[in-house]
């Protein structure tokens, strides 16, 4: 039992280390979060209580179920979007974490129609060959834009369909992955994807986009603990102040 | 009589805290100022003398009036352009802070007249859906472009109509805010619209703006203490160094 | 004597500051350099030995005549294109302190044919209404595109004129002030201006430049040592970490 | 012998240098590396272990042969594209130094094919007149888009010919310098010269390039430790935090 809960402490420190991570590379700053599905309870997920990023630490992290009730006695005000996580969560059984953020680089994307967010960078591969754009006034009319049920999660979650990032008009991202370090890293190569291809519109001509055979070869060679991997993860962590915090799976 | 001025204290510690929060963000440099209606006096307003925002301490607050004197036996040099907050405190009774700045990706919008700046983002709503351009050369001929009178500053004003914020042509803007906080983050998020809208331009196509019905709801939702609202000072004032400045009004 | 020794100090203690400046603020990274007439004889000059402006200390400032060689028995590698300064001191009685820098967002300019770098915002105003493009392939050549005598500093200088700012195709920017407060600021707000006016002429429309009585309006308001001017240098000073350094005027 | 190992001890520090400046400069991120050919083996060629450049430090650097295979009983993971350095040093016996990295404003230039990169700054004549754009999908098809082995890092090496620059479509760059200096300069400056010439392009009208002439100019005056190369080189050390590891060739 000891093991089980330094687990869930070391997954708890992982999910600090993701907040930390998104704050300081610009993807998050006090709006915008990111979810672990629970390891022990495939319908329930942990997220932060509300607060920014930069500033969470493990006390402020809460355990919600998949209509985004919180589970025991959480007394703590929720992120009101926490829905986001939860829909997906609920629709999609092998996302075993979620990112939404408000990334600058990647709002043009949702706001003007001319162009599709699409992986030019082999950096940017893991967002997919398809990346929806979900409007929320397509089925609930003038809203505040954010996501504040689940009805409005699921409508969001069903435009995400199997994609690992769908957009959001005039408001930002969310992202689905396998694991807290696909999701973290998907979330930080995104913007920088949109960024290389709104460039590459403005040089002109014919632009070169990932074919989904480098697509799918990527994915085929992706692995969420390869020492590539965790390079990235490592090195973002030192960035954001809190190496310290990085456990490796095998230690 | 002791809770009124520790009261008035706070309110003066957060508006060192607006200062600096101001400058971290890139929204001021060495210029660009904001200020506050007294909490005890609607026909005075307080704003830092005449100092970069990022070195502003609370020393450095002064009282002025709504001609923008400074009130008792202040001898320090003022802001030159004072005026701009004293004539909107005078013309907008509901308005309780104002912020001018002369943040770099608004600029644009100011010079060329081919694109109005409008919300596309979520964030972006509270700039509200229109944005009027002054320019002070269409009552006041060649200027130094700065508004260093009343009669410049009724003009901006009355160009400012009841909107939350007018651009000032080849300078910067001015906004106006129903609490310190609101003006700060709207201050805050304009840029970051202004960029959105640049760059979704680019990208070329159909833009979609926020409608305003959806403008409305963002303004209906919105409360200056809230525990989203919190989230973002918070944040700021802690990446702006100064998280110990901090409290809350039920603290 | 100990007053001009002392005064001679503080010279070379705002040349150390303005160093310091220009690199925190990204105008020079390890090559660009900032140089000041000497005070007490107008056909000398005072600028860093060959090393980085981030680095500079006071015991770096070497004194140079008006042809660009060492007075006294400096033996100290120096900068290849001192002769910028040289030749604009030679050329320009009244310039007080010069700049050469590469600032990034000025390059485009002189890359270019299609716009010319105009000011179209207020802190822009000091480059003047007609910013030169100097070209040293005109006179001289395939060139390394460096300024490395006398010969082609006055061919500089004398495209410069009567003006504030010299785009170098390819290379970079001179700039020649009344005061070192004044050409650092200048060169500070001289990137700002030509990003607002790029940023402008991707929205589209019509641009407005400021007037030719702008322009003069804001020349003649212009003091190195006042508030508004004094709460700039500050400022940067401070950013640059030598806020320790500072010596106003009268003090 | 203790001198050679010095020196070998002097040449890892520089290598550990160039980590961390091109880390601190955004050349690199987790990705990226830069590799030195071994000083008395010209068969061989050092470089860092798989580990982010910007946590490289003495005891991380390897060994390789020119086939990417380790010298003596590494058993340290590698980085999956050493084949680009194995190549690169195979093929071109004066190349000293190599780097692999994905600039992001590099990456325009490999995904759009209107507009070729080449030399438009004074600080971009090194990349040379030539920037081949390589595209693994020529001949290897549908990829993950990793040089991972060495018959894809000679056909990179095939198209960088006698360059010293070779784009990578929808990944990064290579570059070949003729020392360590040169080649992390070289690759600092390689953005920057891709964001001027996009920007000029922005701005319209005639681009002017440097011309063949101005390039090899600046080719023959070129020294890897004249006090113009070691000025940059000590400035980019001391701001990543190395300075103290600084070690000029003649002390």
């Amino acid at each position: 039992m000891i093991i089980a809960v330094s687990s869930l402490d070391n997954i708890i420190r992982d999910l600090v280390i993701a907040n930390r991570i998104l704050a300081k590379e610009d993807v998050v700053d006090a709006y915008g979060h990111v979810s672990m599905r629970h390891p022990d309870n495939s319908n329930h997920f942990l997220i932060a209580r509300s607060v920014a990023p930069e500033l969470v630490t493990a006390d402020d992290i809460v355990e919600l179920d998949l209509d985004g009730q919180p589970v025991g006695d959480e007394k703590r005000t929720l992120y009101l979007e926490r829905f986001i996580h939860a829909a997906i969560f609920e629709t999609r059984p092998e996302i075993m974490a979620v990112v939404h953020a408000h990334a600058e680089d990647t709002l043009p994307f949702g706001i003007a129609d001319a162009t599709r967010l699409r992986p030019v960078i082999h950096s940017g591969s893991f967002i997919g060959s398809e990346v929806p754009v979900w409007d929320i006034a397509d089925n609930f009319g003038d809203t505040n834009l954010l996501v504040t049920n689940m009805e409005q999660g699921r409508d969001l979650a069903k435009c995400l369909g199997g994609n690992n990032v769908a957009l959001m008009r005039g408001h930002g991202f969310a992202s689905a992955g396998r694991s807290l370090i696909e999701v973290v890293r998907m979330s930080v190569y995104l913007p920088r994807n949109a960024r290389a291809l709104l460039r590459a519109k403005q040089l002109g001509g014919r632009i070169k986009y990932l074919s989904q055979g480098e697509i799918d070869a990527r994915n085929r060679g992706y692995s969420p603990y390869s020492t590539e991997t965790w390079r990235a993860w490592e090195y973002w962590a030192n960035r954001a102040g809190c190496g310290h915090l990085l456990t490796r799976p095998e230690g």
